[in-house]
């Protein structure tokens, strides 16, 4: 299988994230990308496709944000990486502020998602490894976008969970842009696709199913609850401590539902992070399964896109990587 | 004046607030207390009014919340103070969580407003003082209560803006409880009222105005603006470094509002932030001027209950207290 990585995406370095009510080390750090690299060898570099595939998805004032958060902050005379610390959990809308704190509140949801030097460097990045990858998965039938910082949980015009654009949206986008008639997007990372979900609800050409913590218990809290299910929406919550028995019913499940659909493609936003190992997750996945997870999802038959969400057990992060991968290669 | 201060609000002591990135000395800290206690001397204890009073104001899942999460924070294993980190910025509902960070973001819109192990008593007994002090408003014409957190940015089930519980809000609703038909609310903090503005939106008995700095610079941001007056609703946002001939100006056309509405009580949610000196605000009041704004207010002789918000320049804290009652007891 082609895997697309471009260099351009190592710069984004978050510091810290504050949660638990103190700043810690970044889950989400740059040793995610040697770790995965390890399990993939051979690389692509991504072709630029410009901004328009990204405004398919997010709006023109929240990457616009984005691409200047960081200088604005700066310019503000703070240091370090870019928090927000108020938010508008009421009444959202669109306000056009000066103040830099203001915009990050706006943008933002959570603070674990600071805006570094080189987010929006990165992030851009990704999305165009996304894009790049997309072209070798409708030719070949399958390929691997190494996307980080990751993208599902950013939403239209929000960022939040470690993501800032969201690569499998804006896939999705494109595809459907040239002539795809029907996409569906299956999310087996720990964490519910918040953003994706947003991104996508109540549209006839896109069906999302997550398979995740359920979130009276577990991050994003807010989205991935069963009943926000409907349409083309199916959230597919399970408790803590799943195992792959539990978890392949739960994945035969959406991928029924996947293929009732009849997509043209499928893209599959992957998250190591239900690994037994996990170091903030709680399922009970071991490196074996993922071979076994991407077998089921081989045998849509499907052309299909892999891309890079979390993970964040370094040490087994490249096994099991490489063990996903290979679950569609013997499909080949 | 009768002055109303409980003991019981003085064990809220907040270590840090968390902003522009880092974790601060807390601003609403309890140097406040002996600040304004210098000035007003002689004080009286609140008497308890119970729940009930409260529960006119917030619901009783926020209220529930307030008062086990420090318990629930630290039987998870947190350390110091309760701090949210997710906030569900869209698609804000009632939802049954298990989890204290899901609570604590499903409650609160920043991360300046830490719960303590005593913040929840502090609140009550902030609500308690306000309800004692309406009894004597409206007994001798004015009274003072010395609440403490201040409450002017907790909605109905949010808290925030170092607010949890609404007492100007409480005091509002018992008042009309206990016979009163119209109340009306100045809110003269330097930032917006927030949270007295939402829970008293489109209703017919309450009018609400608030002077405060543009939101477009300032916190809370994302209310305040003056789109957002109509009906009972007026906001009066004026821009940084405002001194006192256009705040009167404001002040003015406020108070002319009110008493258009023919209010039978008049709540005055009394910030000393629009003091030159304070550290996180940026009007340009001196002290005589709150002898001047007491004088404008007391000039619509209304029964007045005097409730305290914010204010930060602990030096000047008594000095400025002082002159703004000052401007009442020349009226009598």
């Amino acid at each position: 299988m082609r895997c697309f990585w471009d260099e351009r995406q190592r710069a984004h370095a978050p510091a810290a994230e504050f949660f638990n009510g103190a700043l810690h080390p970044a889950a989400e750090h740059g040793g995610r990308v040697d770790a995965v690299l390890s399990a993939i060898r051979a690389t692509e570099p991504a072709r630029d496709h410009g901004l328009e595939p990204l405004l398919r998805v997010h709006s023109a004032d929240y990457l616009d944000f984005l691409r200047a958060a960081f200088a604005e902050w700066r310019a503000a005379g703070r240091e370090g990486d870019a928090f927000p610390y108020a938010f508008p959990v009421v009444h959202r809308r669109a306000l056009d502020f000066d103040r830099i704190d203001a915009k990050l509140g706006q943008y933002s949801y959570d603070t674990s998602t600071p805006i570094g030097e080189h987010s929006w460097q990165a992030a851009y990045w990704g999305a165009q490894t996304a894009l790049t990858a997309l072209e070798a998965a409708r030719a070949d039938g399958t390929a691997f976008a190494f996307c980080r910082p990751p993208g599902h949980h950013a939403g239209r015009d929000y960022l939040g969970g470690y993501s800032y654009v969201n690569n499998a949206a804006v896939a999705a986008e494109q595809a459907l842009a040239e002539g795809g008639s029907k996409v569906a997007i299956l999310d087996v990372d720990y964490h519910h696709g918040n953003g994706t979900q947003d991104i996508f609800t109540d549209r006839n050409d896109v069906r999302f199913v997550s398979i995740h913590a359920d979130p009276t218990t577990d991050y994003p809290f807010f989205w991935g609850h069963a009943d926000e299910s409907r349409g083309n929406i199916l959230n597919l919550p399970l408790p803590r401590g799943t195992g792959y028995p539990a978890y392949e019913r739960a994945l035969a499940q959406g991928l029924e539902w996947v293929a009732a659909g009849s997509p043209d493609l499928l893209i599959v936003s992957y998250g190591a992070d239900t690994y037994a190992g996990d170091p903030i997750s709680h399922f009970a996945l071991e490196t074996p399964d993922y071979t076994a997870m991407a077998g089921c999802i081989a045998a849509l038959d499907l052309p299909t896109l892999i891309v890079m969400e979390g993970g964040y057990a370094i040490d087994a992060l490249g096994a099991n990587m490489a063990a996903f991968l290979e679950g569609f290669a013997r499909r080949g």
